[in-house]
């Protein structure tokens, strides 16, 4: 049994940030670390299960945006989501991998802050400079980040991993793997806590 | 303000039946009565919505049917899904909605009977005698309902129903509305009862 939570994550999901905002916390609490792994949603969702943007799917989308926004204040989160909506979330996301990577950096800040800069400023999260200086601001080296977003390693390695994730059956956000136990969606967080105490 | 939670529903959805299992004892709890409203995901999730049927849906399809299973064993229900696991739930919606519509008849019964016969005995309920069995089984008048199935006003009512649900974008099972308020999923039923209390 591994010690780690994989948790699978796209920026452009606020679903994703509400859980992103617990999972280390939970992981924390059971002595578990997490695998911080971004999706892009965009590839999953429309090129392997053939559908629309979640946001473009008729009643789904516009019930979703006003979930998400209720869950917000559910949990005591501020919202001020981005604008337009929906954004490219790739610079973010290999932004992740090349920290994750590197091995010897906190990934956990740098995910919230990404995430909170975009659901909670309604910021703009969408370019590798905007990344870079958000980073930057964290304390991470502005230009070996800046330049690990457009490394060939990177962008080949969120590739491999978006593929390697739906070969698994991985397809939301949040998406949460427990000892190879599957969780989709914020509202799992609470059967994930439960298995990591004692599957059933 | 009504005193009624909307309940909509489709017999195909073990997700529907965990909330069926649970939304009346809440409404009970906050004195408020429970409007038993079929649904046919087939027409609301093809026609309106341009999807495929969630089990055929790539990835999500195996992933939901392991979750239903989790599920049930979480809240302790026998899980025994019909086989075809892809059933037509008209006559059993047609069946609760001229139930509904007599005025004088406990409904709620009648729901769980035809959840409890499809998800934890594997039974049919896809025939409009399978349903008339069952019912008669509970007490209601056999002849009664199984003509109530075939009448063109049933018919013409669940028809107008799911077109009604549909256009105000309600998708998807379970789906409950309290006050307004469209809540989408068995696992919002702590929220529905925490909207209950008091809204936020």
């Amino acid at each position: 049994m591994s010690n780690t939570i994989e948790f699978f994550f796209d920026f452009v999901s606020p679903f994703g940030w509400f859980a992103a905002e617990r999972i280390g916390g939970i992981a924390r609490a059971h002595g578990r670390n997490v695998a911080w792994k971004p999706l892009l949603l965009g590839v999953t969702v429309k090129r392997v299960m053939g559908l629309p943007a979640l946001l473009e799917t008729p009643l789904k989308g516009p019930y979703l945006l006003h979930d998400a926004e209720r869950c917000a204040r559910f949990h005591g989160l501020p919202w001020r989501p981005p604008t337009p909506i929906m954004f490219s979330s790739v610079a973010a996301a290999r932004a992740i991998m090349w920290a994750v990577a590197r091995g010897d950096l906190d990934v956990e800040p740098l995910v919230l802050g990404l995430y909170r800069r975009a659901w909670t400023m309604a910021g703009d999260i969408s370019t590798p400079d905007a990344v870079a200086d958000l980073a930057a601001a964290q304390g991470f080296d502005r230009a070996a980040l800046r330049a690990g977003i457009e490394c060939p390693e990177t962008k080949a390695g969120l590739r491999r991993s978006v593929a390697d994730a739906a070969g698994r059956g991985i397809f939301g956000s949040p998406f949460i793997v427990v000892d190879g136990e599957p969780f989709w969606g914020a509202d799992r967080l609470e059967m994930v806590e439960r298995w990591l105490v004692s599957p059933w």
